[in-house]
């Protein structure tokens, strides 16, 4: 049987902040930092041992990966790193204020930006000095593939091309995997991941609350159909409804 | 023009404690930690960037590369991790204190102990809670091919395998390189970097000490012939018999 395990990274200062954040590369607040940590040592405490890590390029993920590594004791465990398993890109909405934005532009604007499928918020203009295309990080990417903004079916493509081409096949050669990832990456890889599973309402999945630095194991067949699935950790610290309900659930 | 960075992990704790570490996987001491900061912030002081970072399995490697990478902003970087980067196995040595051994077998045997190419320190016996060969690290080593001891052609031989297929061909497709790792792994870089030149004693690299945490940068033709090394950083705080004597420099 097979486990593979996601984990959100710990909260970002921006999470803190209450901004939106996309491929804005910020680093871990305190509050994160102890979170990876949390997630490392209960890892460990349940015995799990990892043959690959894969992670974004943003350091927030990068960061959560090293902690939880570190904790294990599994600091030799080789890691890769791909833009395609960024958060979702945000476009001209990275770095406003969430409060300030649903203000200006109306609570049922924001909620289509942030959870539709199909609607991009603004895009970045290329002359903004958010807009990253020459950062080196990105010198693989070609400048016609540099996301503008993304709505969220742009970024499940990415995803699950690296899922697909990458992740999946190392994970039915026998490799022992965690994701250390995003919160709209991780879903979309669940989404991916349940389409299999009969009697589950894929487009709700979008709306899950993934709960930060908490390892999400999954527990696949030989056909990475899933079998059942279960966060790790002490379950009363995570909110109800932010167990995904519509799968075969541990509990 | 190519330049390529080696360095040396910072303080251990076993170099802390004057021991032998060998593959021993000990951490740094708060000293090494600073090294390795110290060693990221010469580096991005001085504009470097990297597209790819190599090093050992053991974590006081890795832990110096992370930093750096932190300190340099370039935590995205692709890190590959190989045993065959790894300090030179100490055999029975490992976890010994230095000047208890020389104390013990005398200070000419300790000597050929650490500086000869051909003598190896006594092996480990396989039951001795030293061996590894069953740690998931070495999952990808054969057992004929986890050593119970290493002379410094050994190192040197395992060394140079990784760096002819791996690293030397990264550099020539145009890669910026950094490599992390261990006193004998470096000094078998040298030597084999060094071996193109005319007049060079490569027996005397072996004796060289390489000081830790310090970016040591050999500038490279396009064939991957020293033009030019040199250390990065404050040069009074490195003795003078620190820097390779047998090689053209920067001063």
């Amino acid at each position: 049987m097979i486990k593979l395990v996601l984990v959100r990274h710990g909260q970002s200062l921006y999470n803190l902040e209450n901004k939106f954040t996309g491929w804005t590369d910020v680093d871990l607040s305190e509050k994160g930092l102890k979170e990876a940590r949390d997630a490392g040592c209960i890892l460990k405490k349940h015995g799990y041992i990892f043959d690959a890590a894969y992670t974004s390029v943003l350091k927030r993920a990068i960061r959560t990966l090293w902690i939880v590594l570190h904790e294990m004791d599994l600091m030799w465990v080789p890691v890769y790193k791909s833009w395609r398993l960024n958060e979702r890109h945000y476009g001209a909405l990275q770095g406003l204020n969430k409060a300030e934005t649903a203000k200006k532009y109306g609570d049922e604007q924001v909620h289509l930006w942030r959870r539709s499928m199909n609607v991009r918020p603004p895009e970045l203009h290329k002359n903004d000095p958010r807009y990253e295309a020459t950062d080196p990080k990105y010198k693989d990417l070609k400048e016609q593939e540099f996301p503008l903004t993304e709505n969220l079916a742009d970024t499940e493509k990415r995803v699950l091309k690296y899922w697909h081409e990458t992740i999946a096949p190392a994970i039915q050669s026998g490799q022992k995997v965690i994701i250390s990832s995003h919160g709209n990456t991780i879903r979309s890889l669940i989404r991916s991941l349940v389409q299999y599973l009969d009697n589950i309402p894929a487009d709700g999945i979008m709306s899950l609350n993934i709960p930060t630095g908490v390892p999400l194991v999954y527990e696949l067949d030989e056909h990475l159909k899933p079998m059942r699935h279960y966060y790790l950790g002490n379950d009363g610290e995570i909110p109800k409804d932010e167990i995904p309900k519509h799968m075969p659930s541990k509990k």
